[in-house]
């Protein structure tokens, strides 16, 4: 695979010195058009020790306009950074769109290091692979340009430049104790960095192989081809934005057909209910237990996101409330979702709901969530259909990252019948503070009642998965959900600490 | 100070239960006018342990609907928090406009603690709560409602308090060593507590003292002062918004009137100049330099923040260049202020370039900076006079943040003249990537070139401090300008490195 890259290309100077300021306009101008267009650009540069990775990112600030280039070099991950899934990290620095991130140490570079030192089976890396094709997949179908340049260097050339370095006293200080057990490991290394570039060298982010011997020459070819990639996409997306695009996702069967399967709505008894003082007396038995259970979890550092969907009025905000009670205020935080703000409209739609997961220990209770893709902006057509459909596996594959942390993850869908919800509608707007929670729209959303059902069906068929599935929770009897809402995060938690839960210990 | 609060206040059972509903009801209704104006609420509690504020924190919750409240507790500073001035962790949590914060521990925590156990001085906490003055002026200056709750209790009561939690299995938890330390230190503590209470109690910001025996009563007493406060203020605001407010500040002297000192900009000598073989040596010299220099600032974890301000076409983009070309692009960002996006827009001015404070040992440069608001803001006329007068000590305030952390801050005004201004727009238009440069805009600005360079006189005037003085570059000739930036740099860096800087050690 490096073969070619151990040819020894070099550039002369005065070559390069007549191709640079032709490629440095272009580059400018091809930045100016992506100001203006609708993706972000995610500049990868990776490679062995020595390969010059620092050279070729100067020379890129450089050559474009640094004001709309984020550079992010990785380090230890702070402390904010480990109380969360591992790409946080990543996720909060990506580059809106308009902007360039140029990425000096990135997702390849952990499992890639762990593998060459021997702390990660062959098993472990493919694992980390297939989360790398899935982060990169759902980054290139929203749109965002990701470039990947791996700087090579022979065994022989690496040695030579690291001692090169050390020569110099003003270059001295590059090199590293690492640097140096690196190089007793290259032929590791090459053996890992194959495996890895050839797993993730996928058509929507392929890697780019380059000579690393000569910085004219690589920083060059680097450059032209993070040129030709921007002009190609802008095209693209120009093209895109005046043609059909084939549909590119299987159809789905038609909810009336005969083969569709039944609605597993329809399966719930919304007849189940409670009485008032069966209700008190579980109410403060549950509430008790809860709070025990969520101060232990903290002092684990535990944390749980809990997920509230369903149908208007269908009793989120009271059921909310109950679990709250439970909890130390200084514990816990409420996220209400509405529309997008600007900045996240500049980003990947998961972005929002990344820069929100809480440090360890602490209870975060969406109030809506992402589920808005694949039923809201399914049904009102907000988002397309390919869109919606490639949510599923984005959900699940986010989902899997905060289970896989160890975050305790419920997700609940508050069922109700059309009668019930006219009949709380009717009800609210005779209390006067909540009379502002009913509109037109609410009324008008009741047609879509079928349309939401489906949407419902389809998700739940795809999203519950074993280590974050659905409670669907019949609630025409608000007593009755309540209840069964306290006792259901209670039994996971408890099963949690208990460690026989699903999750695994981060 | 104290003594009332030592009452023993009661509430009996019944008439709280009866006064409950009505203050939930009306804090609902407060709250949803506040969804709809344009303040945001900051709740401060504080007090004594074993006052109840995590019982009146978790009643306050349920009160009111959690989802437009986020309630933030301090521990131990993160290290991500600790690489940026103290009150960096307190501006990133503040609330949007229209929601509430509540604050467990607050910018008070720290400064109190410290001067119980006797680390810090009467001078040190005189100078803390200063900056806690300023702090909240400028918050409430910008329309926020601050309200403070102090939970007092007696020392026999207190006494009691922990002996009752430590009795039940339940609340034994809450009773940590710390309490035990701060009941011996009991009455140290209410006397630090009275010169802080006194010192912060200001009319835009008053504190309200508070029984704390009976968490019946206090809750309430809280509950009702917070309803009033937010009451009274939406009235306030909606007043303001139909009277056309006093001046409260000092008029300014025309810049025509014959006692106004003469504009610093006309002191400066435009015909400066460099000649290209000088200059070429003086770069390489003074970037071989500046590399060394920031190598070692970036061991020693000191961090740069350099502002450029100037006249369009004053060469900002040239000089920023000249400065990155020195530096590893990992160890380097530049930011250009463009319009405030919306949840900016949702916070004080300054939250925008809170936020972006770098960590340590970081090189942040900024292409125009929080100067807009004294300069295109005042002239343009999209800052009210009172908004941008009250700027000149906000930014000070905000400076003097940074540079107390340690932080060297380098501000560049770069001076051009009209003719040399005319001369290099007609030059960029000529250069097909540059001409997106130019716009009708850019030509229409020069006609306010006087307005400009009185905002500009006022800024040096108000705004040159000891620790962060305004550097006037003479650029009418580019090469001259980069130099004596660079040099400027340099010679300031290794002052600040040598230890005989202006900055102190953070």
């Amino acid at each position: 695979m490096f073969e070619i890259a151990e040819l020894g290309h070099t550039l002369d100077k005065q070559t390069y010195n007549q191709l640079v300021p032709e490629l440095r306009t272009q580059l400018l101008i091809a930045q100016q058009q992506l100001r203006n267009s609708d993706f972000p650009v995610i500049i990868l540069i990776s490679g062995v020790d020595g390969g010059g990775k620092g050279d070729v990112i100067n020379l890129l600030n450089e050559w474009m306009d640094p004001r709309y280039i984020r550079t992010n070099a990785f380090g230890e991950p702070t402390d904010e950074e480990r109380e969360r899934p591992t790409y946080w990290r990543f996720w909060r620095t990506l580059p809106p769109k308009g902007y360039i991130g140029i990425y000096v140490g990135s997702w390849y570079s952990d499992p890639l290091s762990k593998h060459v030192y021997g702390l990660l089976d062959e098993a472990g890396l493919h694992q980390e692979l297939v989360n790398i094709r899935m982060l990169e997949k759902e980054l290139t179908d929203d749109g965002a340009l990701i470039i990947k340049c791996w700087l090579h260097l022979k065994k022989e050339t690496q040695k030579q430049r690291i001692k090169n370095l050390e020569k110099d006293e003003n270059t001295r200080w590059q090199v590293t104790e690492k640097d140096k057990r690196h190089l007793k490991l290259y032929d590791q290394f090459c053996v890992s960095a194959e495996k890895v570039l050839k797993a993730t060298s996928t058509d929507y982010a392929p890697w780019l192989i380059v000579d690393g011997s000569d910085i004219r020459h690589s920083s060059l070819t680097v450059g032209q081809h993070i040129l030709e990639r921007i002009t190609h996409h802008l095209a693209l997306r120009q093209q895109a934005k005046t043609q059909t695009p084939a549909p590119s996702v299987a159809p789905l069967l038609d909810p009336a057909h005969p083969l569709t399967p039944r609605c597993i709505l329809s399966a719930l008894d919304l007849s189940l209910n409670l009485d008032k003082k069966r209700y008190d007396s579980d109410l403060a038995n549950y509430q008790a237990k809860l709070a025990r259970l969520v101060r232990a979890a903290r002092e684990k550092k535990r944390s749980s996101i809990l997920v509230f969907e369903g149908w208007d009025a269908a009793g989120k905000g009271g059921a909310i409330r109950r679990i709250t009670h439970a909890i130390d205020a200084r514990n816990y935080q409420v996220i209400q979702i509405a529309a997008p703000t600007d900045e996240e409209r500049q980003h990947h739609y998961l972005w929002r709901f990344w820069r929100h997961i809480p440090r360890a220990g602490q209870v975060t209770i969406y109030d809506r969530s992402w589920y808005g893709r694949v039923l809201v902006e399914r049904v009102e057509k907000f988002a397309t259909r390919e869109e919606w459909m490639r949510a599923y596996s984005e959900i699940v594959h986010f989902e899997e990252a905060l289970t896989r942390h160890g975050i305790l993850l419920l997700k609940f869908w508050l069922h109700i019948d059309p009668d019930e919800q006219l009949k709380r509608f009717k009800e609210r707007e005779l209390i006067p503070y909540k009379q502002h929670k009913i509109t037109a729209e609410d009324y008008r959303n009741r047609d879509k009642w079928a349309d939401y059902e489906h949407a419902v069906n389809d998700m739940v068929a795809r999203t519950s998965t074993q280590n974050a599935p659905w409670y669907l929770i019949e609630a025409n009897d608000k007593r009755y959900a309540r209840i069964k809402i306290l006792k259901t995060y209670c039994e996971r938690l408890e099963a949690l600490l208990a460690g026989n839960g699903r999750e695994k210990t981060p």
